[in-house]
């Protein structure tokens, strides 16, 4: 299993056939989550055609994630967490902890992004909104969100497989100014396994 | 007022403080609606960023659309088209066409965007996730989406503030296939005016 750092992001290849297993080690953790087809990374995992593809707002079992270009890119194929994450809010970003009153720099899951496509010699085409691993956004009499810590247990995982050869991004958020990541409101390492 | 002709996008500078007055002229038309700052058009309205700055999935009067650095661009100041409008799902495109089946071009609202962004000399840089006025998605049961005839009536508008100076982009969805424009399933023009 290789580690996703507290706060830090991690990418890999993953090629068609290949699955990968994102583990919430300690089970309050946020993992931001982007695919990006590896002929090319214009081509991305969207959440906004996703939810009109499968018709819901929190992908199940057994769902298609599709690209920007309708296409199947990864598939959750297992998942023993609860089955609660999100599709509709950004990453963070500085500019949302700016807002939130931190007046020095704060790691953020686009930039996150950014620095691990980077160690495979990429760059983002753009910052795509992320499958938020884990995170528990519930909609209330269908309009109303709130932020809400997870309901995953320590160890407890997600599998992706890839249904085209894809780079997949993955960031353990850092938000630590809302209970997002727990009401300890404490990022921890999360870990990632290629199965 | 200025027509948007049914199945095509318009474009038009919105200066700090003018208002886009979007009428629904015939009632059962979905109007794609993007921002982009006048100063640099990789800022821009993004739906993502304002589901969590407003705290709801739908605007309401009063309510500011942010954009992917989480300032106001667009503020909601009427509605009297019954508030249903979708942040959800992604603007169609000919992807999204080929997979209903169509075997040849389908107006879309991605290429009027990039038609309409065209007519001032300019290119999107990406194709945001749009605001859909009058498009009723509805979220049942905080998960499960579905695909509705607009609620809005004949004449009923939207009208919303730059919060800063902008282009908005507006394309009447020429979605004849699933009965999102209406059971009819026939698109038709719209209007707006500056106000």
């Amino acid at each position: 299993m290789i580690q996703i750092p507290a706060r830090r992001g991690k990418a890999t290849r993953l090629l068609q056939g290949q699955s990968v297993k994102v583990i919430n080690t300690h089970g309050q953790q946020v993992v931001d989550t982007w695919a990006f087809a590896l002929a090319d990374i214009t081509e991305f995992m969207s959440m906004e055609h996703t939810r009109i593809a499968i018709g819901r707002i929190i992908p199940a079992v057994g769902d298609a994630l599709v690209t920007n270009r309708r296409r199947p890119i990864l598939r959750l194929v297992e998942d023993n967490s609860g089955g609660i994450h999100d599709t509709l809010v950004a990453a963070c970003d500085r500019w949302r902890y700016e807002l939130l009153g931190c007046a020095t720099y704060h790691d953020n899951c686009t930039d996150n992004l950014a620095a691990a496509l980077a160690e495979l010699g990429l760059s983002p085409p753009e910052t795509p909104s992320p499958l938020n691993l884990f995170m528990n956004i519930p909609v209330i009499d269908g309009n109303r969100i709130d932020v809400l810590p997870p309901v995953s247990t320590p160890g407890s995982f997600v599998t992706l497989r890839a249904e085209m050869d894809c780079i997949v991004a993955l960031s353990a958020c850092p938000q630590d100014m809302v209970p997002i990541n727990g009401l300890a409101m404490t990022p921890t390492e999360a870990h990632f396994g290629i199965v």
